[in-house]
């Protein structure tokens, strides 16, 4: 049995994580940690799991105190909160699977322009893998300190546009990325625009060319297509709970059907069973609540564009459910194990 | 008074419409038609309305019939199913204003090629007035005898981008539309996929690089650049009733500050009430209910790109709104009468 | 003109209040006030109204200053604020209208045990007028200092049975009210259960047999049957933003058939426009953002039961509405100005 | 491995059924039915199974050849339409889960006069078996040649309700049931008043005091009781997908306090894990897409009534998870097998 500790738990990424590991059976959980709950049991946190998650939540500093007894440590903290501990969690030789985005980028200057903060270890920094199994070396994962799980709106961006940038198919200078996500993208902290009278029947785009994972998938895509990318990214904010869609638009530099497109993304996917390229209208209530990404390829012919959509469930595929899978790269287990399906159509 | 006739006065836009004009100081109405529900009370459809709009839904052969008390005919019916009634309407010295799409396209190739019906009537597709009034010569909308009333992704998509194209800011080469919707622009219509149940928690792209509505809009934008234009459309559907968000995508010419382009687009904008340009991030909760259109601009430094978003309520201001503003302009009453500000908050 | 001040302008009741006295034809406002946003526009809070209501709010101090200058005072304040902010403004000879609790119980000690507030002003408390103007007097209200806004469940509920107690029809030992409330109810405070992620998709009942409004429904019913009453009062928060629905059982003492109830109840509020007795099931859809009431009776023959089903929209005929509509009595406008019919379908 | 057959596989309970039979690890499938989309793969019609369910869809003839390949035989179809079909699976010896209505009321008359449908199986319709597993002998299930599952409003209250009537601890002629229940409850048929802009933001009271399931709790509650009862029902639409909170009034006629009832609950319920008895308040939110049943109970000591709160899944616990319990039970399997725990909070 793999022994797991959970920092963060009491978020929406944290409950999902908590409530796969609890099923995975391959795995007993430790320790469930958070400061805002510490104390409480995770049952009066979220009341859905009464007699079945009672565990006592344990303050950060409870949870540093068992790193001994761990063989991985999961973090899902807001980004700046994880790079001490992940730190210390290292020195003690503990695996750790980072949800955050402290990890994330390769660059110390990027990060800190980007996220404002000082970020003392570099080479820590540097050595962490930007995990996302389909596009990745499971060698590389397996054999690497800090797992950094990649962020939401990267996953489905960078699924979709992969075998485009691989193959050089596209223009690399006019990529545009239009993403819309559910409302726990944002977490659940206590902002006004998150009240259910303000978000419901309301749609908006927001830091418009400025989101910070843009950081992330420029970084991702310039490895893939071998070349410094620059894009122009936009997330939107739906009313939902769950899920994002990725609508990606790149000039087509080749001359391919549709057809032959999904064909190709087919054979560079076969052997991910969590793609899916799909010949309909992807949506995200196909893969709601899964670890899915399913992605289907348009191509405007008038302007020899391609348009990729892209969808993933923000929580499963775009955090929790990635961390697990993530977990049994790195101790060789079946790569969906305890993600197989885990969830239905409404 | 201006006496008014409806047909297809129970779709959503119909509904709207019906109520605007119920509330009209300037307006009566002489019919209300309906097929599907020729015979009913207008109240037995729209239960709301019981003891307000108690009028008994005529056929459209009985609404023919009465051409001859009205002063304008208001059409919102599926395209296609206008064709005939616009002829005959004009025919009789009827003014005519219809919320459908058959007589927006100039060019009845184009009609043709995009909806796969046949145009009998090329000379009044070519007469008849695309009635984007912030856009338009006035007096040409005072004159004509068909008004096309924009469709809503065009009408929130046109207003965004006039001011650029008008002054030659971008390139015209690469302009993407991605357009988020509401289901009521789906209309009242049964299929399986507006039920609740799956319409809920759910967004996906649709008819991508296909949708009709790109004809008009490159129609349109081709006039105001005075050039050939060409775009990328995609619509996406989200779970809600109302609104429409248009995110617009070009690369800038020009090197402007987004301060400078607010100030323009004020400028540009300065003696329409509807059109609101905003410093913050536009929402359609904003606009929802209202004739509003809110516009904000954004510039990715990074890639010299202009990200314009602009919000409008699909039934109002892409529909029954702009019709009744349509209206008001023809018969030279306050352009904003009867729509001054429909709606609150939540 | 009617000249108005609003304090707790920034509440859910309080925004519908201040865009029904925007738009009032007979009222100027003279302030705005609230506490949280003192300084800022209004538009600021609810961005909705940029360029139509940008007045700067003013804090409760600044309010109090300005008490000279307006004919009538509304308060949207939660329960205990209001208290002394009414105390001073009766002082002063200004009519007020409370949409708040403090002063709809006739007695200081109910008021007490309910609220766990001391309240020292029982004359004022018993002057008060609770003013629901279907069941009151209008002179009465005309003549009263105080006006006391009855609250949301207790203006659908004693819509609903007022027929069936001033004629004696029913058994007052067992009269069950289970009313549903959208979230608005709960207001614009942020908690952790209001959040999206967390309203929608649920149902629960809450503050079984121990909720406030127990207290004014009692209170009402008692005075329209003539005895003493107690009910058992459920509330029960629904997924929605805005609507009422109050289902009331009670056991029948007479022998009559629904379509009698109907007439009778016809009958009974025939002078007024805002209560709609209906044939068909009532849905809050059919009353939204207006301030209709409309109800509906149901025989249960097998046990004698009936059950009657009202609803309103919680913010309008629950709040700001029903207050346009006390302030319209109060100066003697026609009951209906300025709230005749405010929204539309969906 | 049990062999299993589903007729009516894709409507929501349908579905519900299939999937937690593809993941039960003693279960094969042997054909999945619908005559609305026979021909069509399983994962065309529910998009979301792609790659997962691709089983081609059967109709109905051609399930009725393959009875005899199979041990179990469920049945998710609208009133009326199972009765010959169980009838022929009996006479074939294969056991049948009934998911709809036909054979739920012991009495002939009863059901004519409820479905007005004739049933010509009184002794088949006698013999079969009421299964609402906490509640009856499992011996007696074991043994059942037609299992009828309980329809989804009476499982959640006869849950709730069972204690008090089995210990007489309630006055039976005053019991009234409120009952909420989401959109999915109505199947997936089209109707316009479930149509998402129709069906959101809106609640309602349907079938008041008219309700079919009125006879089956009136029947279960009568044998808990070992007396007649008559009940009020009110089943109230609100606008969510899944979930029923069932609110049920009575006077007590003995002097307990919350806690000890809570405690006499535990008692009833100890052996039973599906049912969980809260001291909080019960919310759908804590059982979606699981098959527990979460009740609790208040005392409203003015009237000395009390209100208990059950809630359940409609899909699940209402119907497709309590049919897998009912096979479980019927082949002598772990209760909860395959249906633990299959979801989670958001």
């Amino acid at each position: 049995m793999i022994k797991a500790g959970v920092i963060g738990a009491t978020g929406y990424a944290g409950q999902q994580l908590v409530y796969l590991l609890k099923y995975h059976k391959e795995v007993e959980i430790i320790f469930l940690s958070s400061n805002s709950y510490s104390g409480k049991k995770y049952s009066d946190v979220y009341t859905n799991y009464y007699g079945i998650i009672d565990n006592v939540l344990v303050s950060t500093e409870e949870a540093l105190e068992k790193y001994d007894e761990i063989d991985v440590l999961f973090l899902a903290l807001p980004h700046g909160k994880s790079i001490e501990l992940v730190k210390k969690a290292v020195d003690k030789g503990v695996k750790v699977i980072d949800l955050g985005a402290d990890y994330r980028l390769d660059s110390k200057e990027e990060f800190e322009k980007w996220y404002q903060i000082e970020h003392p270890y570099e080479s820590l920094l540097k050595e962490s893998e930007y995990a996302l199994v389909e596009l990745k070396d499971k060698e590389s994962i397996k054999n690497s300190k800090v797992i950094a799980n990649p962020g939401c709106y990267p996953t489905a961006t960078l699924l979709g546009i992969a075998p485009l940038l691989k193959k050089k198919f596209i223009d690399t200078k006019n990529i545009i990325v239009d993403a819309k996500s559910g409302i726990s993208g944002a977490g659940r902290g206590i902002d006004i625009y998150k009240l259910y009278c303000e978000a419901t029947e309301n749609v908006k785009a927001y830091k418009v060319a400025s989101h910070r994972h843009t950081a992330e998938i420029e970084q991702e895509m310039s490895k893939l297509a071998n070349k410094d990318i620059k894009i122009t990214f936009t997330p939107t904010l739906i009313p939902m709970s769950r899920g994002i869609l990725s609508t990606i638009y790149a000039n087509l530099k080749i001359n391919k059907t549709k057809q032959e497109l999904l064909e190709i993304y087919k054979e560079f996917y076969k052997e991910n069973k969590f793609v899916r390229i799909r010949e309909i209208d992807v949506q995200t209530k196909d893969v709601k609540r899964t670890n899915y990404c399913d992605i289907t390829i348009n191509i405007d012919n008038r302007t020899n564009r391609v348009i990729i959509t892209s969808v993933i469930d923000n929580i499963v595929k775009g955090a929790a459910g990635q961390a697990i899978q993530n977990m049994n790269v790195l101790f060789d287990l079946e790569e969906n194990m305890g993600i197989e399906n885990i969830s239905i159509y409404i």
